[in-house]
């Protein structure tokens, strides 16, 4: 999934490019897109009790980004299991690679670690034959 | 009350100074803080059950403020009934005025409007006698 | 004009609600995208060497927006002379006014207050009078 | 060197924790102090004409951090060559662990890659060395 939006004067920092801290926030809104692709938002997950933690995240920036520049980002479903699931996240800008992010993730219930929930492990798997 | 601190390099944007919005993190922070002195701080009503709202805030903006440079916050409490209270902000770097800001507030409990909790307003009363 | 988009979860804060910090990250959003339909963005302002910059701004919090809800924003500019302009916000979710808020500008130019760029200064002419 | 401040409420979110972008803002403050503790804070090396990017950053969130604790960042120079140098970020609240990160960067001057300022060199050299 290709998740588009163009950059806020105030994501800039006194460089004048996007401040690194929020190119994980763009993730997170790549993601949250990528659920909602598959019918089920996180905001739903979340009715039905259930948080995603982040457990690790990574970013290597390439090239720096700009006020206004339309920010595409490429996610990728890269690893899942019985608890965890990665993302990865490819930023281009006209067509130049920016960034590469990368982020893993389980869900939590009542302050538990509980397995992916059923209904999206399904989803997950779908997506991730697709790809791979 | 005054409460100081640097600015953060992330809190400026692509013009070079603090980007607007944070004026109004650093008043949270100093309206945290004005609590913390009076013996009371949020952390410690939030475990109570009370949460404060926040219903208006402006800020005028009188000269920039920049990367690194101190300010001092001077935080007051302007009006207090049983319901609502109000602070003002004077923002001060190198003793010249650069913001001055206004919030007003109530208390929320079990996601109803409540009175100001007796034990914050009594604190309160001393603070705005003492004051005015 | 009306700028709409989804609340993104790192809006939210521990009381659950889009931090009130935000909204004035999201005018910034509106009064870009009202620019840009007048077919004069932002970004092409500040390629010909202008800044705006912020002067005064407010905002009445009504009730909270919570993650994931679509957020209309009304944007009018509401003032305008040789030097300043002011823009009114009115936030709707599911057409229920959540906030209204109130931002004032100028034209800096190699660090110094000018006259609205003529250009600019026109078609805000058009859309106020249309306006009012 | 170990840097200390309280969390903002603003930088919580919706499941009542620390965001995780912000842990790269606490990571910036926490080398900016590292830098002035060496005396030359980064507002010196950027009035001589000089920026830090970032070429890297990861994250491992241990634990959740919450509203107004104290986080305590250890900061350790990690490497060091004449273009790159890295940091590592422990971050503990009431000596727990809760993150682990780390960051690379390099300096850059009128848009172009250079080595590392000699005068921050030598300093960073001293504080390897004591360390390692």
């Amino acid at each position: 999934m290709i998740y588009t939006r163009r950059i806020y004067f105030y994501e800039t920092d006194g460089q004048g490019v996007v401040h690194h801290s929020n190119y994980l926030r763009i993730f997170e809104e790549a993601r949250g897109e990528f659920l909602r692709s598959l019918g089920l938002p996180y905001s739903r997950l979340r009715e039905e009790g259930y948080e995603v933690v982040l457990l690790e995240a990574s970013c290597q920036f390439k090239q720096p980004i700009f006020y206004d520049q339309e920010v595409n980002v490429e996610v990728h479903l890269t690893e899942m299991n019985r608890y965890f699931f990665s993302f990865s996240y490819q930023v281009f800008v006209e067509g130049k690679l920016k960034a590469l992010g990368k982020t893993k993730h389980c869900f939590v219930k009542d302050g538990k670690l509980v397995s992916i929930p059923a209904k999206l492990r399904d989803l997950l798997t779908c997506e991730f034959h697709e790809e791979n």
